[in-house]
């Protein structure tokens, strides 16, 4: 337990410190409201199969809540008050998108919430190894992608006119967490400053700002081309 | 992996599986809905930490639910078709005793649920010995008491006068968890006949169902005495 260094799972500079931080606060935010959505959607099931199957994704989204949860407090912060900066976002954009049918609660959960986790992804590349591993665990797939699929590919087989209907539903979802995102951007300077980098050490260049917009926008792509539906 | 017997872990003769089954199955279907109302109680919390603990709650209670599921696979049911019997009394349950303020929600959890498992605890004496051990594995308090403890005296110590009302809450809640219980001992042979015994086994006697009784009255009142409330 003792050693060379007295804290070696904290990273430092302080600025890179508060960026993952300001990472997981918004990770472990965004896992507990998507809990409380997803057992909220689960009450819609058409089946009681389909029940349990939602129920389960809710639960495993408080699994991720507490790993992250625990994370902050190895890092010496209070996670209620690093999740505190990102209520208001994601309660507005909770507020904004609630789904109308169980189909749209599916497409919310794996469009909207694979946006989010490919962006968080992206960033966890500039937080210390310890908090990228854990955010790249938390944020795998965890076979929730075929559930869904096959859920939303079946209902458009069945009644093909619906997938119009549902391909704006994914853009409006898309649009929603990106003018959200914009607003974090510019409140959160920790959270900023791991892409844009700060006097101490470089961040990412306008190409590579550019490349991983890109990836983004391919990744969203490749979602709703999975769920016969247009991007 | 061979040996004497072909199935160790499936209790024989069928009549005392169906109980087994039957325990199981309402088990499954309480936690299951357990885990939505607590996840929907969870949105009322006063604060993000009260959240965050009730959240954890539910959690644990879908936990509960694939312990409960596994058993069932195990002993050869389908988890689906052993929940159906008690969708009807626990959705007219929960119907009756929607909660209206966030320490009737509390107070549900803790006496209702209480109830419940004390109940459940004293069929489970009567069903294979792996089944037991599994249901009071899943019944256990695990730190829920604690909590709702405090939080609900604190709130009449702050405001005495909603003691009568909270006290009111707790009576109906066990009152229509008494009335559904009839429904189902009415309607489920397998699960009565555990506790009242068949041809080929016996069951309690008039002397040992008034004990048992007895002994459901007595936690419950201890229950509400914890809350500082009149049973």
């Amino acid at each position: 337990m003792s050693g060379v260094t007295e804290v070696p799972d904290v990273p430092e500079p302080p600025a890179y410190r508060d960026g993952a931080i300001d990472l997981l606060g918004v990770i472990g935010y965004g896992a507990l409201t998507a809990f409380g959505r997803l057992a909220e959607d689960a009450q819609l099931a058409p089946t009681l199969a389909d029940r349990v199957q939602v129920s389960a994704l809710a639960a495993r989204q408080f699994g991720h809540f507490t790993a992250v949860r625990d994370r902050l407090v190895e890092l010496g912060a209070d996670p209620m008050t690093a999740m505190e900066p990102f209520h208001a976002p994601f309660d507005a954009f909770h507020a904004h998108t609630a789904p109308k049918t169980w189909l749209e609660g599916l497409i919310k959960a794996y469009v909207g919430d694979g946006f989010a986790a490919d962006f968080y992804r992206e960033v966890a590349a500039f937080v210390d190894p310890q908090t990228r591993e854990l955010v790249i665990a938390v944020l795998a797939d965890d076979g929730f992608e075929a559930y869904v699929v096959d859920r939303v590919c079946t209902a458009i087989g069945a009644q093909p006119d619906i997938a119009g209907r549902l391909a704006l539903w994914a853009r409006r979802l898309v649009g929603e967490a990106l003018s959200q995102a914009q607003r974090v951007a510019a409140e959160r300077d920790a959270m900023t400053s791991l892409l844009t980098g700060t006097v101490d050490r470089p961040g990412v260049d306008l190409a590579a700002a550019g490349r991983m917009f890109t990836r983004l926008v391919e990744n969203h792509t490749q979602r709703m081309g999975r769920l016969g539906l247009q991007a």
